[in-house]
């Protein structure tokens, strides 16, 4: 077995999900995480931790949904219980078939995931973390060869994150203390100004320890007051969303609403994402990815929105872990990332200090204020 | 898929458990039952039942246990409260390689084993069924070709269950309401007595129902009173048993106790077993086969035992569903089938009446009692 899945399994386990001896741990294997799961168990055997490894396949839950004719039961009690009673669950991912389910209806997807709710609640109160393990199927729709894919999947996964932890650590003190913060190009395309006053960033190192739980993660995020974005941004960095390519998004802001938008590609999509409600057409979180590993986008969003050298926006719904106790921030139905490339020609001012200039931050020895 | 696999989950699902609307099943999964899994899923979507699928791989067991250094934990909660719960558990067998967890030490297994006592009893607890899909390891293990053996276990699988059921039944009354029985071969390498006085046999009809848990089945078992056992058996149909070859096997019982045995091969595995203890030197069950779709030895007991026209005899413990209310029958550590061949120059005789000659029932219209 390649030995980076010997150190994937690692890496989950103590660095992400900090499991000990006596942990109760589900283990959520997809149907082509197989060799990733007898990495972890042999770790989590190590560590005295007591396994239940559940079955995700998509062709299984196809055929399910498909074959279900009445209502979805809310919380099935042996479903919940198992959860209940989990100290961490483990989600390894790793698609055989990422359409697999394309043939059951949206409608039957939508209701079972609204009665799946509870479950779900259930197992996010625990030390979860999702990470994924490369598969043919996601080398496909990254338009990689296999060993490509694996390659990247690892640079993205096998990184030093502790000393990873420290500079994000840097920028959420940077973005926790200032009020303002500006991301403008130096072509004119993107000039987007917001408070972030009073908001709490945070560091998500890819472990519970940073309330991340992710893997890979390697992004610091927060949400910006969402009345008073302002401004216009080029998302130059193309994505599938909806099964549609979106390239060259535009959107400018005034007093914190879309009042236009544009793309080169999927214009269609991106205005129905825009019309969901009126909290679709105010920003929920900016983050910065900061993750090197990634340098390229592969369509998924586990891996897109953490590549270094970015700046993401997401429409839509904020994360309560960035608000202030008794606030509550943006509401919406859907929370939609869209990404900016700044590595060059571009900069990130917080109170109008630059803090990074053509992907460099302040404190990089080769940070330069001025440079083209 | 083999439409054959639907018809599997169908007789699983609606003859075997009896699964109805809400009840909450566990359906454990083994790494090469995936394609059953997927129709089983189906059928159980159908029926409106709530679904936890539980991955059951012997690579990731192997992992597990030899990566563990302490104690296991007897009763892990998040496990325990998952059977609690539960109604069904579904089995759903099928190796890739018989021998994953060839290189975990036998002291590793039966400690794990034991600790997973009580996680075992609270799934025997539930309608739990165990059954198998086809894979190129049982193939292998069975000596046959991949179609081969598929067709072999559709077979087995694929019976009318419901008129076998009646027919079984018949042969639980003959043996319920008699007293002695005696199986004996033409040749005389065959001639064994035994009081089934008292004793309870049980119809393995491959349902709940019938609190039968095996599919395929199609076995009448019961328990001999032990301390009666007189005569000699041969065992002519070879078995492997612990990784070894038995071939002709024979036991010679004295007042219940093996007092001489031999075989043409596995001679020292055959000692071993009946050195255990005590109870390993008397009788525990006798059964009949009674599936005409198992024709010949696969090398898996959940078939070999149901094989029609033979009639196993296991050293060892006594089932308790087969014995009167406050009796005990016999006790060991060990349990192990043997298989004898009756479809021809044999006879099985209830109270002196002969009840079948040469693989034919006393109701069988081809029954012939001076046959040879």
């Amino acid at each position: 077995m390649d030995d980076r899945i010997h150190q994937h399994a690692s890496v989950l386990v103590d660095w992400s999900a900090r499991i000990t001896a006596g942990d109760n741990v589900v283990v959520n294997v997809a149907e082509g995480a197989h060799n990733l799961a007898v990495a972890v168990a042999d770790v989590l055997g190590e560590r005295g931790a007591s396994l239940v490894m559940t079955y995700n396949s998509a062709e299984v839950s196809r055929a399910y949904l498909r074959g279900h004719e009445t209502d979805f039961e809310p919380a099935p009690a042996h479903e919940r219980a198992l959860y209940d009673a989990a100290d961490s669950v483990l989600i390894l991912g790793g698609d055989r078939n990422t359409t697999a389910t394309a043939d059951v209806s949206g409608d039957t997807k939508q209701a079972a995931a609204q009665a799946n709710k509870q479950i779900r609640e259930a197992r996010m109160s625990t030390d979860w973390v999702s990470t994924v393990h490369p598969t043919r199927a996601l080398a496909q729709q990254a338009g990689m060869s296999y060993t490509q894919y694996q390659d990247f999947v690892y640079d993205a996964i096998l990184r030093d994150w502790e000393t990873l932890a420290e500079e994000m650590e840097r920028l959420k003190r940077c973005l926790d203390d200032g009020s303002e913060l500006r991301v403008v190009s130096d072509n004119g395309e993107t000039d987007l100004t917001m408070s972030i006053e009073h908001r709490t960033a945070v560091n998500s190192a890819a472990s519970v320890a940073y309330d991340s739980h992710n893997l890979p993660s390697g992004e610091v995020f927060t949400a910006p007051v969402e009345t008073t974005v302002s401004g216009t941004v080029q998302f130059d960095v193309p994505m599938v969303i909806r099964d549609t390519r979106i390239r060259d998004a535009e959107l400018t802001f005034e007093d914190g609403t879309v009042v236009d938008y544009d793309a080169t590609a999927g214009v269609e999509t991106l205005a129905q994402i825009l019309n969901t409600d009126p909290g679709a057409r105010r920003l929920g979180e900016v983050g910065i990815g900061m993750n090197r590993g990634i340098d390229q986008i592969t369509n998924k969003i586990l891996f897109d929105e953490k590549m270094g050298d970015t700046v993401h926006f997401a429409v839509g719904r904020a994360y309560d872990a960035c608000l202030p106790a008794n606030e509550s921030g943006n509401e919406s139905a859907v929370h939609v990332d869209l990404i900016t490339d700044i590595g060059s020609g571009a900069q990130i001012e917080i109170d109008d200090e630059i803090i990074q200039r053509n992907g460099r931050f302040k404190w990089d020895p080769e940070f330069d204020p001025s440079g083209v």
